[in-house]
Parts: structure tokens; sequence; C-alpha cells
């Protein structure tokens, strides 16, 4: 029996949005830590590692380890239909092949309950290292998403350097070049509106923009983003989660003989 | 001669657009009592009856009957040209084939002149009977729109199942199931919140979903909607137009047989 | 070596996305006096010409007449690219084609360089001369916008009618007539309101609906629109750009026969 209640319904809707451009079917697994999610994008080049820890949930219950197979555009439809401010439950158990998503109006006037079929889905197990990276920047999470947008209308690949001083995107296509650099940005007003840089050596990488541009689906999930680049390693997006998890994007940098072939 | 003048050009563009879908071209018939319309759907499934009482004008005037028949969506297209305060006056007469729209500014310093040209129809005379219904169900219509919405994305059916204390929406598909419940609800500060359940005997009764998807266009009409229900009759759906009259529309409910047809 | 720096990028973000839909590329003439710009759309039927004075930048530097080829279309995606504060610095020399679009961020601490390639037009030289018109409309630039989009969909030509106290826009279809009569509005709030009449003698003119919805585009440019009509003259829709200059459409008038052509 797995039963778990969030005070926002909103929340899973939005992660769900976020993600389920990059993959449709996932096994969301659930156990007394809480309930995650790591899947490859159809294409396997993008991973997306969802976590979302028993404690940031209102109740949470997971009487063993359990697996739920699902289609993330069929949970799409149903987490639609969630009020504003509804309360979300979710219940599941071994006997049935359904997971039941509850959403009540804070009135109580209001209950809807919907049942998704779920599905079996072999998936790997996918080994996410640990690891200590040459430079991780932390933004606004709208200002890199606006940034990967506009460098998209201009070339497919963007080059990522970091310095001490910023950090620079770069791209380049048939009607010109663009580069942005934003400045360390300490001294705000609001502290999600810091750009910070912590740089152990100074990195530059290159990787296919429309990944990226995909990622920044979860600006919504929070103010700041977090970026962790090393060379030869797949740069890590993350988005915090407040008081319940994360989503962790993952992405492997082109490397020179790609970016060739690509432009041959 | 027939003329009449409404303070808002506004209403009869709304009114308009929420039924324009279902009828693309409608007799409007015109006497001393108002003006009225009555009209099946293209695939003559539904039934859309809309009344605008002579008295909710500002002014009236019809020398005697007189039918109009019209394409509502060259029709749309005219009273989409009307300004938000604009009034509306009509005019036509039988000597022309044309009905005159006259839209004016509040300061008067704009005045436009829409003729459409009118058109015959042949029209069924269509006997709706006044009946008793065993269940009536009053509620925001908003909350309405949403359900028949949300459950559109589930199945293409909804069963409505009306109690004592409860109204629920349930429909199924491929991807799952969904019920929604909504409680009586009398005490709420505005009128037009409420949820009002008035039934003589329970009833449970199944339509197509698109069809009242349809109706509820005319969300815009009305904070509130009227459902009427009967085994075996059509469902009432009515928005009230506040002072002038209402648009009701009219749905044969799916018996037994055509829904294992459907699902065949 | 030519460098123009303005205070608001979106000024010319805002004209390129006006015009771009009319002309496609077009060349840039730089000099001493500013920067302006004179195209025919890609039929040939409409003109646009563009005046920005050197005195309405932040600063201007032009060592020589300079021209610049530039697809519009590419210019508008670099341009869409600069933050709402955001100043812009253009940057260009004879020893390269490129052009570079610099957009700084109020505070300084993102900075987003853009290089558009330039490209070879043989543009013709369009010599517009000077005329007096019969009839001078200053009206609501949003009025006139919602004027043409109207009567567009009711037909493919307005027939303008000046008189003294008014302005008549007139079109005929398929579905019918439309009339839309503005009066002179001369007492108002604010003096961008006002419906101005200048009228030597009545005119009486008619005019491609399509083009002058497209010129509309230009309703964001200025809280205003002047008209200038002439019998057998080109009709000029301008724009003016507040302490820098203008934008300007010409369109020639629809002949009798051309009509009947049409009609055919």
């Amino acid at each position: 029996m797995f039963e778990a209640q969030m005070a926002q319904a909103a929340l899973l809707k939005q992660i769900i949005e976020s993600i389920r451009e990059l993959i449709t079917e996932a096994t969301f697994e659930v156990s007394g830590t809480g309930m995650m999610l790591q899947a490859m994008d159809s294409s396997h080049v993008s991973l997306v590692a969802l976590n979302l820890r028993s404690d940031g949930f209102q109740l949470f219950r997971a009487d063993r380890p359990f697996s739920m197979g699902m289609n993330l555009n069929h949970m799409a439809k149903m987490l639609k239909c969630a009020g504003k401010d509804d309360t979300l439950t979710m219940r599941a158990d071994e006997a049935s092949d359904l997971v039941t998503f509850l959403f009540e109006s804070p009135g109580n006037e209001r209950l809807a309950e919907f049942e998704l079929k779920l599905m079996d889905i072999t998936s790997e197990n996918l080994g996410i290292p640990d690891a200590e990276y040459s430079a991780t920047v932390s933004m606004p999470s709208a200002e890199f998403q606006r940034i990967v947008k506009d460098l998209g209308s201009i070339g497919d690949t963007v080059e990522i350097t970091v310095t001490k001083d910023d950090v620079r995107f770069a791209a380049s296509g048939d009607i010109g070049n663009a580069t942005i650099k934003c400045r360390q940005l300490l001294d705000t007003e609001k502290p999600e509106d810091r750009t910070l840089i912590e740089m152990v050596e100074p990195v530059n990488l290159t990787f296919a923009l429309r990944y990226l541009i995909n990622f920044s689906k979860a600006t919504s999930l929070s103010p700041s983003v977090t970026i962790k680049l090393s060379t030869e390693m797949p740069v890590v997006v993350e988005y915090k989660l407040s008081d319940i998890g994360y989503v962790r994007f993952y992405l492997a940098p082109k490397i020179e003989d790609e970016e060739m072939e690509g432009e041959a």
C-alpha cells in the first residue's frame, strides 16, 4: 500500500509538465525515503532525475518499495484537472494496476478522483555517480531560460565558458553569432536574483541547445537554477523544489568530432 | 419594419459566439413578444433555443411577425466589430433582404453600420414540450464548464448521477477513469456560487461529452447554469440572461445499446 | 566606422517588427544626418520609409555615408533577444561584413553581443516627392488599426471618404456591407485621442485593405497616426517616433478599372 499527500496538487502538475516532453513514460520508485524517478529521454541523450523526499509530503506511507510505471502524458491530463488550491492524495497498492489521484478543494465541496492505468516499463538501472565539478553556476532560472531560448534562435549548440568573474554563453549559425556574458552578482535584494560562480578550474564546454531549452521548462519550479560543469562530464542542470527535493537534468557535452560532423 | 435596441452590443456578440459552433445557420423569429431562435445542430443531435424578451430591449418594435435567416458566422464577424461599450440597433424590413446592425460608441463620435445579407432557411417546427424534471441542479457555470472539459480529456461520455446531497460526473477511457463529485452548497457569499440540488427522484443518465463542452461555451453569458434531468428525456442546460431571456441547450441521453455500439 | 547608441533597444525591435512582414530585406543608409531605409514591399505595391535622425540617438557617429543590407527577419531574431530595458549599441565598419548589436542591461551585469551578417541588396533609388495633400486625418492609431481589421473581415478594399466633419471607411463583400464613420473630435483629455481633419478639398479613394492592415502593425510605435490623401496620389500613413523620426507607409489607390477586374 502506497499513500502520499501533498498540500498543492499544482506542484506535481508543474513537475510533470516540465519533464514530459523529454520522457513520455517512466517508472516512479516509491520507498520509505520518498518517491523518485530516473529516466533517459527517448533519444537516449539526456537524463532526468526527480527526487521527492517523504518528509516533504503532508503524509507519506509506503509499506514496501513499490514501482509505478506511468505514461506521463496521461498523468499530465489528469493532473491538469486539479484546481489551483486543491490538495493531492496519491494511492496505489500491489493488488491493482491503477494509481489514484484524489483532488480536494479547500472547502471540501468538490472531490475529484482520477484513476490512471499503470504500465510495465522495462527500465535500465542508471548509475549516476556523485562527482566533484570544476565549476558551479547558480543564476536566476528565468535568466537561464531566456539565454538558451535566445541562443536557440541563432544556432544549434552553445559553448559555455566559466571564468572566475563571469559565465559566457556563445552560439553561431547561418545568420551570425551571439555571445551573452553574465557577471557574478552577489549583492542583490533577493537571494534568488544572484548569479554566483564557484570555480575550481575554468571550463569550456559545448552542448546541444535543444536539450537545454527543454530542461528550462522546469523554470516555473524554482526561481534559481544551478549548473554544474566539468570537462568531459555531463552537465547537471538542477532545479531545487523547496522543502521537498529536486529535478536534475544531465546532458553530455558535444566533443569536437561530433561538432565537425554536425557542421558537415 | 423591425427595430430593436440593446444597451450592450457585446451581449448579442457573446450569445452568437456561444451557439455558432453548434448551429451555423438559423432563423430568428421576431414578434411583439421578442426575438427567438430554435435550431438543431447540423448533426441533428442537440437543440438550441434562444429567447430574448421585447421588454429586455431599450426599444423594440415589430409591426408584424418577421423571420430573418442568418449565417451565424457572418453575423459573428460583424458583431465582433462592436466596441465593448457600444450600443446596438438592429433594423430590417420586408422590402429588403438585409438586416442592419448599427454600433454607436458612448460619446457618439464613432458610428459603424453593418448590413448583413439575409438568407432563406427551411426550418422545421420544433415542438419543445414543457416538462417536469426529476432533478434540477444549479451550479456555477465556470465549474460546470471545467468539469465537462476535464472529463473530456478522459472519455467520450459522462454519466451524471444526482442524489439528494451531491451530483457526480463520471467518465472513463483508455487511460483510466474519473469521478468528480460536487456537494450541495447553499451557504455561499455570492448566490451564483451556490450548488443547489432539487431532486424529486434520483437520476443516472449518460451524455456525449462533446455536446456538453460545446454548450459550456455559453459560460460567459451567466455566472450560473441550471441542468434539468429526467430519465429517458433530453437534458436541459440553461443559461439565464439577466433581465432579457435565456439560452437553452437540449441533448438526448445515450441509451445502453448506443454505448455498446460506441465501445465496439 | 559607424556607431550609434539608443536608450531603448526595444524601440528598434518594435520598428523592425512593424515593417518586416512587408519587406524582408532592406538597406539601411547611414550618414551624418541619421539612419534611414526606403524599400518597396516584395509585390512592389507599397513603400516603407523609415527615418531616424542622428540627434535622436544618445550617441551617433558615421565617418562617411555607409550602406548596410540586412535581412529583417534575421535582424528581428536578434533584436528579440534584447531585454526590455536594455540599451542598444550598433557598430559596423567597411572592413567587415557584420553589424554588431550590443545589448546592455541597466545594471550592466548582462552583456549580449549579436553579430548579424550583412548582405548585398541591389536597391532602386526611390524618389518620394514632397506633396501637398487634399486631406490630412490624424486619429488614434489603435482606432485606425481596429477599423482596417474590422473592415478586412467584410471586404478586400476600403473606400475612404473625407469631408469637413468626418472620415468614412466603407467596405463590402459577399456577406454584406460596412461603413464606419469617425467624427472630428478635438476636445479630448489626451491630445493623442483626438481625431483631427484638415481638408482642402473632399477626397474619395479606394485602397487594398491588406496593405493598410499590414501598415497598422506600427500601431505600437505611436499613439496616433496621420493619414494624408489626395486624388490619384498614394496615401501616406505616418507613425511619428517621439524625438527621433518616423515610419511612413505609401500605397497607391485602386483605380476604377482595377476594381472591376478584381470583382470579375
